[in-house]
């Protein structure tokens, strides 16, 4: 089942702190920018800031939460961390320990949230800009892959780069890449175009997906940065706890995608804090 | 021979108006908008016109210059257009009639002319942001080919497009696309990349080529529209006498590529008139 399309940000955000709502936010709230999560202890977030400043595709930084705080005003006035994603995973020292609706029991004054801009936001974009999202219309969604693609290392930070891949026609990939290049808060351009075996990918092989996927004849697979590549990374550094979002189960705020045109990754301060 | 690169667009020009210079502009003057060319009689200027204004990734016109007058003080002080390109190609009722290194003994009271910029202006462009131009490396230059591309048809100007090909790897391809995205005045992004089939090209049977063209197993062919387009439209509206830059031979311009950056075609005059 899929999240409503035209469900406000808040309203979807209040059904997942309900627990009503526990799938993926693929195509919910379509306009607003989805944001993916990484929640670590005080100790590794330099090292973490770091890494994403190191890896701006990957990790475009949104906001940065203040230390033991699960709020994140500059997002959304009502949101609370431990509970609006409809879904999270959990890592000890490194390892995946499973998933969870939400995450209070788990929260500490330590914690620091990370969140920076997902694909998911600019899919939106993409259709008002004209491209044609053919892969929608068979019923199919993006998949992601683990890619041959390095993250460049930060403290304890490292790993392989997770793409997300959606299969398009010539013409509507070189508009997908105009478009998403004026995004750079929402992954920006692609990392990779046509060729995936250059990248190690294996199409019809996906690490996950969303639904059906296939590329046409017609079609190049374009590959962006996907936000599921800290996963990786935090699995190197090895904090004893450390909550993301889950994979496809994102955090959706009430900035418009629009506000974020030509908006860059900012230099010092995460730009929406 | 390449023409050099280091070389002022006044002082080719002045080569090509003494016929010193009658080779390729492919690389000269690196900086500086070079333009495509085409001069016909006042009452084929409004169609041609409105074909150029329907096509703007194919002609985006930078300049037009007045009835009868060979110059076009917007782009140069003194450029002279019936001396000042190293090579002219000449059409008589539509037919293809020779080259020529100057055309001042064709010129009428009632030519009009027009420029558009031309891909020759971007590779400078690219290099500067980092775009990884290899085919030049190898000693290659880019190819033109026919494609079943069709130009959209306005008064008797009709027919399909001519597309230049620069083989790149697949990072680099995305970087060019953002890049020449944001120079329109010089053709935009790219009309196609990879499957050359779709659009009818072999990539080993080029129309023209400036050299060696190859496209290496880790390259995508990347295709943008090619100012040689209109010497086919005007075979289809065949006024008596058309004059154009020949092939690769373009109109240098003292306008630098830099201040042309977002600069987009305009819907009212030509934005350098």
């Amino acid at each position: 089942m899929t999240a409503p399309a035209d469900l406000s940000p808040a309203a979807l955000r209040a059904l997942a702190r309900r627990g009503d709502w526990t799938g993926s936010t693929a195509g919910a709230s379509r306009g607003w920018l989805q944001c993916n999560l990484a929640i670590l202890p005080e100790a590794y977030a330099g090292d973490f800031e770091a890494w994403c400043r190191a890896n701006p595709r990957v990790c475009p930084l949104v906001a940065v939460g203040k230390p033991g705080d699960p709020r994140l005003p500059a997002l959304g006035s009502d949101i609370d961390l431990r509970t609006d994603l409809p879904g999270y995973s959990i890592f000890r020292h490194g390892e995946p320990a499973g998933h969870a609706a939400s995450v209070g029991e788990l929260w500490r004054d330590d914690f620091v949230a990370f969140t920076f801009g997902c694909s998911f936001s600019f899919e939106d974009v993409l259709i008002r800009e004209g491209v044609d999202l053919r892969y929608l219309a068979r019923g199919e969604r993006e998949a992601i892959y683990r890619s041959t693609l390095e993250s460049i290392p930060a403290g304890g930070f490292a790993g392989p780069l997770i793409v997300s891949m959606r299969p398009l026609q010539p013409a509507d990939a070189i508009r997908a890449i105009e478009v998403t290049a004026r995004y750079p808060l929402a992954h920006g351009s692609p990392v990779h175009i046509g060729k995936p075996a250059a990248i190690g990918v294996d199409p019809d092989r996906p690490m996950e997906t969303l639904g059906r996927v296939s590329v046409q004849d017609d079609e190049l697979p374009v590959f962006w940065a996907c936000g599921v590549t800290p996963q990786l990374a935090i699995r190197q550094a090895a904090p004893d706890l450390c909550i993301t979002h889950r994979s496809a189960h994102m955090l959706v705020t009430d900035i418009p995608m629009a506000t974020l045109r030509d908006r860059s990754v900012a230099e010092g301060s995460p730009p929406l804090n």
